[in-house]
């Protein structure tokens, strides 16, 4: 069984991009399969980029509509879902998805109403660690390993394609696998919370864990805060699950209300 | 892309089922399809069972080789993956599966040498929502809400046509996507915590929240108990997650090494 749906697209996130010709050939990538949000965090050139206007070409109108965030985590605060796109293995525990099935995990929440986006990182290095372990999942595209080289915008187009073939009844396209209770139905009994909720309660969790002195040695305190997020990440809570989770880390840190503090 | 393999079978756990004459009805579907361990939790008529071991005919070793457990927790706390089988929506937030869907995802663990079980109810009123807290996902047929009378039998029936169809190769049967990095590979990259362990997990956070006063007042402490359970459950935590768990639990009770306990 199949479900007819019209998901609206996911947000295409680029996290640092250097060079306008690559902004703009993201753009095009995007135009190519109907795509139509872009969102830009730091870009090094500054913004807006002419490098960019003049690539983009008929995609000059998504350069244009771009959106301009100064972090990652303003970017991602009104999104529910994300998907960090990477060529290697990072060693965070989160699900490792192959294109054609990131987009049928983002179309699943779009259809019930919950925003995504898809992060890129800067050409050649790529996402840092601290971005991805912000992320639900991972996208890595299946090349061989003897010859990986994706560029950017060539990332960009092959998860716009994917998307295209989900989405767009006259493609070849797949339709969405029929959950029990309808398509969508697991993100609609339960919407997780915002990104920026959630990375409120990371802040609120770390600084007590930083007061307790459990973020220790401070080389490794990176290291520890990624692995924390991926957890919870994992985790996807939602918003009232977000209160419950600040309410216990803020009643373990007072204790009993009444009697002594000792454990 | 598809990948050849022959995952074990996952456990079968009654939780405290009733009439014997199901138990060895259950015992006959899993023989036709090839599944193997039976685990029991507390049958109401004792065991050994002559009943059970009567109506299951040629699938009398599977009866005969059951294992025999006082509660669910003991039961399951070898297990890394766990699917509660309801026919109603519970209002816990976990993955809704249908069979297929249920099938696959077991079988994408135990290839990864992951222990996977089944859980079903009693006859008529099925599992406790404190059962369903500590399992990983749902397991709902897709039947017709107007006529939905699926007994015991023929609900694992269900799960083990599906999973013959998985495994079998010679049967019309699926085959388990290709991840990117091969299959299993996300849980052989990060092996989840097994259950036990997640379990005493649950009890040193309820303890510690008791202690504080959190899981109040008294007639909502099971509700906010199962929902707890459920959030980490979502989680799927590793081993070495687990020890991060209970780590930072101590520390934000017993607060900064030197100074006061204030919050």
């Amino acid at each position: 069984m199949t479900s007819a749906l019209s998901p609206s697209a996911p947000a295409i996130i680029l996290v640092e991009p250097q060079l306008g010709e690559n902004i703009g050939a993201a753009a095009r990538a995007m135009a190519n399969f109907g795509l139509r949000e872009l969102r830009l965090v730091a870009p090094r050139d500054g913004w807006p980029n002419e490098a960019a206007r003049a690539s983009a070409a008929l995609a000059v109108e998504i350069v244009d509509g771009a959106r301009l965030y100064p972090d990652l985590a303003t970017a991602v605060a009104d999104l529910h879902y994300i998907v960090a796109t990477t060529a290697r293995s990072r060693f965070l525990a989160k699900p490792v998805l192959a294109p054609d099935t990131a987009v049928t995990e983002i179309a699943e929440r779009q259809v019930a109403d919950l925003r995504c986006g898809v992060l890129f990182g800067k050409e050649r290095t790529g996402l840092e660690n601290s971005d991805v372990a912000i992320a639900d999942a991972i996208m890595t595209a299946p090349v061989d390993p003897a010859f990986a080289s994706l560029n950017l915008a060539q990332s960009v187009l092959l998860f716009a394609y994917e998307w295209r073939k989900l989405v767009n009844p006259h493609s070849l396209g797949r339709t969405l696998p029929d959950a029990p209770l309808g398509a969508g139905h697991r993100f609609k009994a339960s919407r997780p919370a915002e990104r920026g909720e959630l990375i409120g309660f990371y802040e609120h969790l770390e600084g007590e864990l930083d007061h307790c002195g459990f973020l220790f040695p401070p080389e490794k305190r990176e290291t520890m805060v990624n692995n924390i997020r991926t957890m919870f990440a994992r985790m996807a809570p939602t918003e009232q699950e977000v209160r419950t989770l600040r309410g216990m880390v803020a009643i373990l840190r007072r204790g009993p209300w009444q009697g002594s503090n000792k454990a």
